[in-house]
């Protein structure tokens, strides 16, 4: 397939990353131009521990109005592994399907990314630390004061999604 | 609080059953008015096997698209429980999340039963076989032809919430 110019410029664009959850949803919105990104905004949407339907109901909304009110062009979402018990893990692939669900009604492309590979984009080792992780992103973001864990989560593989994007259009030369 | 006199008849009722699943997901619709169920529709919404969010996002519209096309007033979904690896869990639990998000979205309450519930209230026996409950579904629906399994499966649970609902109603004295 023939690729754009090297020289063309691509438009900036908005990524909205997720850290899925049944309770807490982390999600984070990052502009990128080039090779710089930019924060927009981060927070956590609280489900609660009422009935299920309303709790996906909440992700669902949530998430479909951070995608609504900030432009999202595409979004990045955690792939979780779980060594948990199955009933656990049932109601954690609840939460995200709904978070995912969210992007795709929104004709949003979801792409998934194993903690593994968000540690390794952002502090160069696939072993990290949590914490690493989160000074990375406010290191790289330019963010003076704390994050929430599962919102600095969720810009962590909203970053690592553009770091990805970033090499795929070098390979296919549209850097 | 007060209960409607005993004499109020009910106005009919269109029952979803939801039977998840991320690869196949059951749906059947009733039409549930005082001690009669009729049968209204039924299938099965194949999400294949391609990226997650695109199946996701076929069982959100196809359960979407059941709820608008055939005016459900309630809906009911098998509550799971799953003696498998977490990540299978993981699977079902996004599938399950999409069909209960096309719910709530419609505004629908959804209620959950376990399969033994189900099989209790078609069979009277909480242990019984599958293919004894698709009997009984045939049977109480007057259905002559076969059923896909996932159909009947969730037609069981809308059945199973109309029964559920009539035993309330009654505890309430609105029979």
């Amino acid at each position: 397939m023939a690729s754009a110019a090297p020289t063309t410029a691509r438009p900036p664009r908005r990524v909205l990353g997720i850290d899925p959850g049944s309770v807490k949803t982390g999600f984070g919105v990052i502009e990128v131009s080039g090779a710089t990104a930019g924060y927009i905004t981060s927070g956590v949407i609280q489900a609660g521990t009422g009935p299920f339907a309303g709790r996906l109901h909440t992700i669902f909304t949530g998430i479909g109005e951070v995608i609504a009110g900030h432009a999202i062009t595409e979004a990045a979402i955690e792939e979780v592994f779980i060594n948990r018990n199955p009933q656990s893990a049932l109601k954690l692939g609840q939460g995200r399907g709904a978070a995912m669900c969210a992007c795709a009604s929104a004709g949003l492309p979801v792409h998934e990314y194993t903690p593994r590979s968000v540690k390794q984009a952002l502090v160069g080792r696939g072993g990290a630390e949590k914490d690493q992780v989160g000074y990375m992103v406010r290191a790289i973001l330019g963010l003076k004061g704390a994050l929430k864990e599962d919102a600095a989560d969720a810009l962590a593989v909203a970053l690592t999604h553009a770091q990805q994007d970033r090499f795929n259009a070098r390979v296919a030369g549209q850097r």
